[in-house]
């Protein structure tokens, strides 16, 4: 049986159940030894509480959500984004993440042009890795599925997250999310890539539901959609990755309307089931 | 003011409102020279009579909509497909379509494996391409937005469509819909490679809603959403396409349920202001 070491929940999977001290108290009681929180969590916790209350519960964090949303109309929105992710790395370090996840932004309101999006997202990455690097906080740029080029992120394929690692040098890597990336025709050979490249910085797991009602909070708990969990798992671990599975779901009409401890439970049986 | 000759209308776009042999004529008395019908569409008005209707009212039909839904459980539904295909073909030369645009098909039922299924849509394809050939019918396949990938077609990208075609060689290309592919980060690139390779035989049009409410019916209505339209179809252009832009919309909620006198005229309005 696979060791539950292996299984971190980001927290968002709970957000409805519990604040930030309940949800790290739940999964310690259920033996779960990682989380990853979101920073309206940690807000709404305090920051300095919730550092606490994940050292005393000796929680591995691996990864702190969410960085990004670089792309504004004018030059003060994108300063304001960088001072912003400035923020979110001191964040992670109180907290003792081993990332920051980046969900790197679509278009300003109005435009359509999805390419000047795409250059702030790497000027403003550029802008603040020094930051990060000084703070050797990793960032791990999250491509999120193409249904969200427009309004959460234009970095949507695990190739052009790759590219732009490599134009942006050390310390920045990539969060591979299946439920984003299990589409990409060329999925075994950029997972290889990054593999190579030592910037696979976390791995997300969830499911891809037939039919999907909703673009956004309507993901599957693993196993009861389409994606073979196993055959990601395989190629990620090829690749030489052998963190945590991190379980990250929005479910707005069935996993975030069920008691928070039946949920973990279903992580657990899941992740050992078919993960 | 552009010539509506560079304008056709996919069918699907007013298929609650008319039958094919209503629809040709409302097309004809906007001035409207181009049509797409779906199968369902002449199946129900009959063969015969939509190509008599068709050539009454001189139509161009710059495609027919839809072959592919390659991948089966079994050899046996894979041979069907095959044989579907065939027909679908045979329709397409009967109603003068200048080519016969593929949805390919996603994973058969109670299946996670996407490259079986993609090698399957291959395999269906190449034992296609002699009886497209034989009748001169050109196929086109249709890249659908990875959102699709699970239920409607595993072919998800510019890229890997082009790839299949260089694969399969003469007398099969692409159908380029902005709505599927609007956000490819290579896209300019794979629209010059399609152009070089000859082997653009289709541009669709509709736009992007933000936000977009449900997976399949809610596209929107050039202009409506974030496309950059017009640049796109200085791309395909400048690869060499000059044939019509043809409006496919599927819309539930707001052009399905309007007269289809308004929407025609929405779509020559919009065609001219922003495509």
């Amino acid at each position: 049986m696979r060791s539950l070491e292996g299984l971190s929940i980001n927290l968002a999977t709970v957000r409805q159940q519990w604040n930030l001290g309940e949800a790290v108290e739940a999964c310690a009681r259920h033996g779960i030894s990682a989380i990853d929180p979101w920073r309206d969590q940690v807000a709404a916790y305090g920051l300095a509480n919730s550092a606490k209350v994940i050292k005393d519960h000796g929680m591995r964090v691996t990864g702190y959500c969410r960085g990004g949303m670089f792309p504004a109309s004018d030059a003060a929105g994108r300063a304001a984004a960088i001072d912003d992710n400035k923020r979110a790395v001191d964040e992670a370090v109180t907290i003792g993440a081993e990332c920051l996840v980046m969900v790197v932004g679509g278009l300003p309101l109005g435009s359509r042009d999805l390419s000047a999006a795409r250059r702030m997202v790497v000027e403003g990455l550029a802008a603040l890795m020094p930051h990060a690097r000084a703070a050797g906080m990793p960032i791990a740029i999250e491509p999120l599925h193409p249904m969200y080029a427009a309004d959460r992120a234009c970095v949507n394929t695990l190739r052009q997250a790759l590219d732009i690692c490599e134009q942006l040098g050390d310390g920045i890597g990539v969060a591979i999310d299946t439920y984003h990336v299990w589409w990409e025709p060329d999925l075994e050979e950029q997972i290889a890539r990054a593999g190579r490249d030592k910037c696979i910085f976390a791995h997300h797991i969830c499911d891809w539901l037939v039919p999907t009602r909703d673009l956004l909070l309507d993901r599957g708990m693993m196993g009861d959609g389409v994606i073979d969990l196993v055959g990601f798992r395989r190629m990620i671990e090829a690749a030489g990755f052998f963190g945590p599975q991190e379980v990250e779901i929005f479910s707005a009409e069935n996993w975030w309307k069920r008691p928070g401890d039946e949920v973990l439970k279903t992580c657990i049986e899941r992740f050992r089931a078919v993960c």
